[in-house]
């Protein structure tokens, strides 16, 4: 159990924490398993399509972390666990689910992991990716219009009313927990090298055991 | 000269900087020189003490950064130098130096290192110890009224008119040249085994190529 290295990236919308764990997955291939918060959005079978997109998706609750945690713990137990899928084009749980298997490197992604105790207390390495604001900004409105099919106007409005207000509120005192701090996660070269180091180091010490 | 590191580590007053410099002379011991931008501070022969006392020296032109930036370069080149030595009984330089060889790694400490050019292109590694100014402020006053005969009043006045104001100036904005930012630098394990093991690798590489 202890050959099980856990590392959290957070960090606000936009910040760069999914650009830093593809470069860690894309190096470490597959001795990492990945667990992204985002997969673990409520279910809402009983609301209406139009009732669910107006959800607020930015609270802490939007997420059924206990389930999360639950796997955490399983995962390093060295046990497989059947992760949800979120669909996000109905707003809702999709029926499938995907099979994580146990790795020595568990890599938790999510922009408000940091403010959950139940998943904090599992990390040995808690990354905060820090990146402005305005960057933030630019990064979801090109993503969330060209990928998404929102315009410009929906992204914004979200970006005041709930995104803002709730980064503010739950994302930004919760990098107070961190261990390290990554301005500008992606291209950061020598804060990645260092994680890099770090966990090259750590999986050197599982195969000495082996 | 590409087996030199060149470490930086800045950060306010109080914020940990020093414990963490230490504990990387502690860990690698002759093996790494330091560079405190402090032993700097400009020479005032010209001034007496009463005006000596009266200056700001929390200003980046309160220190000889030229000639910092000068040493560094001659000792990524192998070659030692001559460091200034600054004496704060009497607010000015002393007459002694302190011889400082070439080692494999150096690290370059102070508050406004990061605010200087001339020094933070010398740097392969730039780390901002960031601490809460409350937090900072009760190490200061604890360490200047108890080891430097300072009193509350005195430190708390210094805090707020030249302390605080040129932190918020020169030294906040400068954190975001850091590679990587480490909240509360002396205690936090994990970052400093982060920073440990990179050490250990450039150091492991020099001996490869011994």
């Amino acid at each position: 159990m202890q050959d099980i290295l856990t590392v959290g990236v957070a960090g606000g919308s936009g910040s760069g924490k999914t650009t830093l764990t593809e470069s860690l997955i894309e190096r470490f291939g597959d001795a990492v398993a990945v667990v992204h918060h985002d997969n673990y959005y409520r279910a809402h079978d009983d609301l209406t399509y139009e009732e669910r997109s107006r959800l607020n998706y930015d609270r802490p609750d939007s997420f059924e972390t206990e389930m999360m945690a639950e796997h955490l713990r399983l995962l390093k137990m060295g046990r497989s666990v059947h992760c949800p899928v979120y669909d996000y084009t109905v707003h809702n749980r999709s029926s499938e689910t995907v099979l994580i298997e146990p790795r020595p490197v568990i890599l938790v992604e999510g922009i408000m992991i940091f403010a959950e105790p139940s998943l904090v207390e599992q990390m040995d390495i808690k990354i905060f990716v820090d990146t402005d604001a305005d960057i933030r900004l630019c990064r979801r409105v090109v993503r969330d219009v060209r990928d998404r099919a929102r315009t410009v106007e929906n992204v914004t409005r979200q970006w005041m009313e709930t995104v803002k207000p709730m980064h503010e509120m739950y994302v930004e005192p919760s990098k107070k927990v961190a261990d390290i701090i990554v301005p500008e996660g992606g291209k950061n070269r020598v804060a990645l090298d260092m994680i890099i180091g770090r966990i090259e180091r750590h999986l050197a010490g599982v195969h000495e055991r082996d």
